[in-house]
């Protein structure tokens, strides 16, 4: 890693973000080391100020003062990232949107709610009580909605909901040359000019710093029930994730892991599995007929099933867990790939055996969004962690025309791996979409390499 | 208008295209005819030539050469637009999509399909008896796909599965200078880069050529249900369909229309209403459950139910006939405009007011997707039509935080209003984004004005 430029940002410039936020909102030196690693430590950077602003002309004066200077800057959300796209790693400034935590009345008629970037998915969820967010990921308590637009977050309701894109209804956000583009009027319908708000879903924050978005709500779930199912084979799961998809209409979640991670959580985390496979197959389903749905489709097959809220946070544990399992053995490699649906089954089936063929006593725990053809491969390696776990995996998720990153981004993590899922041409477009949002050329230079 | 400027294509220039495509795919002359004018009557242009490539890569050979020729192109599908977006209003080449026909095989295990982009919405829908497009409009039969992206075409179930950018799970595109860029594997999640898929949605054709898309099937809906209800008024009719899209799961549509529409219907297409009421609401439903639903919402409202196909049929021919309506009773203005749910009864029940305002005789029909905040207003003027009517439109939906356009676009007709909904800020970012894709500057310049 490079020097961070920590002189880059003289003291006049701090007084110029002093004068725009106060002075209780730019922090240096020791109080900015929370806003320079992430959460689960993997990544660490440098900064020389943290500066949080308090509203949306906020933002756009202190851009345009950094644009003017060429000072970098990486926004950053509830810091849930896992990819270090949110981290200063290369010493620029953070610009935290927690305190745009605004969350206006729930506009009922229309299911809608305009959020802050900086109000957590918790908070948008607990709005109204008979709404909810369409997107429910582990870290829903912490993760903010401008983080979740930046990375497009994805996790247990996609089958369902999509993923966040999929629930913006306007944003608005501000380009590095302090214009604000804003477009919150919440139209179902509107096919006046280009669609930038979906967009900025998933840009990693190399656009513009979103600040504010209008959301569609979902209904809440009524009377979800929950069923955990033992399998014979990854290939049987499948087929039966894939039949709940046709025949359960009100499915929210299809989730799977193995026999391999549940026994690490229950050696590990006292998790006694409520019934043995070697596969695990999740759903959950709400609405009339959910369970009688449920139950058809397990058939004869051991089956756990939870409708009440307890006993179906206890088989979601099992599942939601799983992102600690790999820790207990060691310092997980985490990787988010996903491949057509076609294909779910031989990557599930052949990524422990790719891992092995390059590091035999490497330790493999899958798990995931199987009807989202989404896997998340954690490795605890044995042998070096010098690439060849990646290649390994990546190498047989592109052969079966997967993507390097389902729901985490590309952020540091991946950049060297992004031009095998993308061509010259699409990365040369991006580069002058890119330029054409950041106008200064400051936004996230470190993510999406050019 | 301006005069086109034919002469702007040298002979040289059409032996290079019909090098590309052949002879027989390079129209000059009268065969142009039916490629200048559209499938209304409203937008008449001139061509100089029309090409016929039959591959993506003769599309990227011919705007290559365009490109390098600054000769301005209008892409065209199935001529289906109502904005005009298709006609080359200004001379420009026509570049018909039309022979990109290839419907690739239905993938069951994903309900996906990759489509050319001059295949019909209609061959789409048929390409799996268990599986159907999402996108349901009138012009499904020559409506193609490279055109729906284009327009984001919306219609009659977006309610239920949203509008053509929805079911994108992929794109192939050319760029002006001749670049394929190329994204057709089908999968659900793919956080790799920006999201230019569905960026083109709704793009109009100004930045890039779309030549296939893979698009997301829905399940055939089983054994659907529909009812037209006759209420006393559009605040009571808005209530119950907001009711319907809360209490009736399996609802795919929501339309309304008018007495005053259905009176020229009886008039002078013989079709008797089958209940008298003020307004009326269409709905349809399908899946297990849906006939029950529906009658329970009914309720003792007056009401036509049809289950077989042909009773179907019948109740939605009142409905899919008003488009023709106000033609019995002259050229008529058509506006598609939205607002947010809640303003939506206040836009019904005022825009015939704001209308007799500026012109006390002229005949006014509204109809269109209640669900979505979309109403099509018909006028036919007595005063002339010289923008009054569009001001008083398009004045009152602005005021109620509305579009201009819900799922036309803004083509040529709403050029002029296009600075009433979008900022300067906005406008000068979409103008930079184009540029970013349309390196050559020749892409549809009569749409979306700089």
């Amino acid at each position: 890693m490079t020097e961070p430029h920590l002189a880059d940002v003289p003291d006049v410039l701090l007084r110029e973000f002093a004068a725009v936020v106060g002075e209780t909102h730019v922090l240096t030196g020791d109080a900015t080391a929370g806003y320079a690693v992430d959460w689960t430590g993997a990544f660490h950077g440098h900064t020389p100020a943290v500066l949080r602003p308090g509203s949306t002309a906020e933002v756009a004066s202190l851009l345009a003062l950094c644009g003017d200077a060429g000072v970098p800057v990486v926004p950053q959300g509830g810091n849930t990232g896992l990819v270090g796209g949110g981290v200063p790693l290369h010493g620029e400034v953070v610009l935290s949107l927690a305190r745009l935590d605004r969350l206006g009345p729930v506009d009922t008629s229309a299911a809608q709610v305009t959020a802050g970037a900086g109000v957590t998915l918790q908070q948008v969820a607990d709005a109204d009580p008979a709404l909810d967010l369409g997107v429910l990921i582990a870290s829903r308590g912490s993760a903010t909605v401008g983080g979740a637009i930046a990375t497009n977050a994805g996790g247990l309701r996609v089958l369902r909901y999509g993923p966040m894109r999929s629930q913006l209804r306007g944003v608005e956000a501000v380009l590095s040359d302090g214009t604000i583009v804003s477009h919150l009027s919440g139209l179902v319908k509107d096919n006046t000019g280009y669609d930038y708000p979906g967009l900025l879903a998933g840009s990693e924050g190399t656009l513009a710093v979103v600040t504010a978005a209008r959301l569609q709500l979902v209904p809440r779930a009524a009377g979800p029930v929950t069923v955990l199912i033992g399998l014979d084979s990854l290939g049987e799961l499948h087929e039966l994730a894939s039949r709940a998809l046709r025949e359960v209409p009100g499915l929210l979640s299809a989730e799977f892991f193995t026999a391999a991670g549940l026994a690490v959580l229950a050696e590990h985390a006292g998790l006694a599995p409520p019934l043995r496979a070697p596969v695990y197959l999740l759903l959950e389903a709400a609405g009339p007929g959910a369970g009688e749905d449920l139950a058809a489709l397990a058939g004869d097959l051991p089956v756990a099933v939870g409708t009440t809220a307890a006993d179906r946070a206890r088989l979601w544990a099992y599942r939601e867990r799983h992102p600690e399992a790999a820790g207990f053995l060691g310092v997980p490699l985490k990787l988010d790939v996903s491949v057509p649906a076609a294909q779910w089954v031989r990557l599930a089936s052949e990524v422990a055996g790719v891992l092995h063929a390059v590091d035999p006593d490497a330790r493999v725990i899958i798990y995931g969004h199987v009807a989202d053809g989404n896997v998340h491969v954690n490795v605890v390696t044995a042998a070096p962690a010098d690439g060849r776990h990646e290649e390994a995996v990546f190498g047989l998720v592109i052969s079966l025309g997967g993507s390097v990153s389902a729901e985490h981004g590309i952020g540091a993590l991946k950049a060297p791996w992004f031009p095998l899922v993308r061509s010259d041409a699409e990365r040369a477009l991006f580069t002058r979409i890119r330029s054409a949002f950041d106008l200064a050329g400051i936004l996230n230079p470190h993510v999406l390499p050019r």
